[in-house]
């Protein structure tokens, strides 16, 4: 696949100066599993804000869950204007999203907030790495939703605060940290292997599967910083 | 009170054009218990969601939510360029919004339904007859917070054809909205009670103690209004 192996399908829909034009039909499932994730992540954040020891955490989880949801909406608008029902096209996603979470189901404050930046970080590589091969119109949707927000400055002074002075408390987030990666990468796979245009699209973007296997050792790179970052490395 | 026979609080802080200025004091009290309205509003929403029978509402409660927080930032930003923190200035109004909330907790989707529309209804009323005796940079905030928003008809037709075959459905929806607004009432008198510069601003805005009287009617027949709206009466 990629330039010198494409599909009829990644043929079909390349635009003349190589990038994933807006006909490839992987693009309205990448919008949609975007958009399941922002959803899916408002309803997590607000849970979870219930583990906050203050008001003011709650009102920062808030403004994170509505960020997620002005993400959405730019999401909903970029799918209609392909025609598709956000709902219909979410549906495929559903079920993978859900195991994630529920797999990753924080117990506590700090857990939550490692897993909101760690998660946030890991999609945020993906989705910008196949943005850079997207026609611009649609790399402009997928960059606009992924924007890094100032709540990010939130997350990393309450987690290195809490770690600085206990060291039980690092190491044992710092394997949360390693888990978040896993989990995320089992459901990426299983999401890969269920929808073929989705796939098609991701293999365009990269190359092919030696760009793959580079894409993942950027993201596990960039995931080892910003535990770095957050103090857990 | 009023016009005729102000504190001494209430004619130092009139503006020439007999408009409530921003320097009064009230004014703070006012910014903040309708910015702790949009927080617990929107953490409400977001577990009550879980009521809902479909995707669609959910994405559509989120919404909602999300427009909360929007209001929130705006609460904040009018806030803080009074030198407030609005954490301060929140805290003496949580016990009264938490006490409405707890009791009114909805059981089902319906309820939760009702007791958005209705509720927000009810806030609406109350602050844009105060908003219209306030200095207008103040009166702009108050009214930007309170801007009806598309989400309404949703809620509007999902109530409306749930009762529409179901009158013991609509019976039970049509004292549920009863019951919220005794107890709105309830909480606004005890916050009344408790926070002398914002009663103040009430009652210079309302003119006197018959002024209040006058809103409460005009809330009721508006509160009425919208339970037909909803199909409730």
């Amino acid at each position: 696949m990629g330039a010198n192996s494409s599909t009829a399908l990644g043929a079909a829909s390349e635009s003349s100066d190589g990038r994933i034009s807006a006909e490839h039909p992987g693009v309205t499932d990448l919008f949609a599993v975007l958009a399941y994730g922002e959803i899916s992540a408002f309803y997590r954040l607000a849970e979870e804000a219930k583990l906050s020891p203050s008001l003011r955490g709650r009102v920062a989880v808030a403004k994170m869950a509505g960020n997620e949801m002005e993400h959405f909406q730019t999401l909903e608008r970029a799918l209609a204007d392909r025609g598709v029902d956000i709902f219909d096209a979410m549906a495929p996603f559903v079920r993978a999203l859900d195991a994630y979470h529920a797999s990753t189901d924080p117990s506590t404050w700090l857990e939550s907030m490692v897993k909101f930046y760690v998660g946030d970080g890991i999609a945020a590589d993906f989705y910008t790495e196949i943005a850079g091969a997207l026609a611009p119109e649609v790399a402009d949707v997928v960059r606009d939703v992924l924007a890094e927000t100032s709540h990010s400055e939130f997350v990393i002074e309450e987690v290195r605060t809490a770690v600085a002075q206990n060291r039980s408390e690092r190491d044992r987030l710092a394997l949360w940290g390693r888990r978040l990666l896993g989990e995320a990468i089992t459901q990426a796979q299983y999401v890969m292997a269920q929808r073929d245009e989705l796939t098609e699209l991701v293999l365009t973007a990269t190359g092919d599967l030696n760009g793959i296997a580079t894409l993942f050792e950027h993201m596990q790179n960039s995931h080892a910083e910003r535990m770095r970052v957050l103090g857990l490395a």
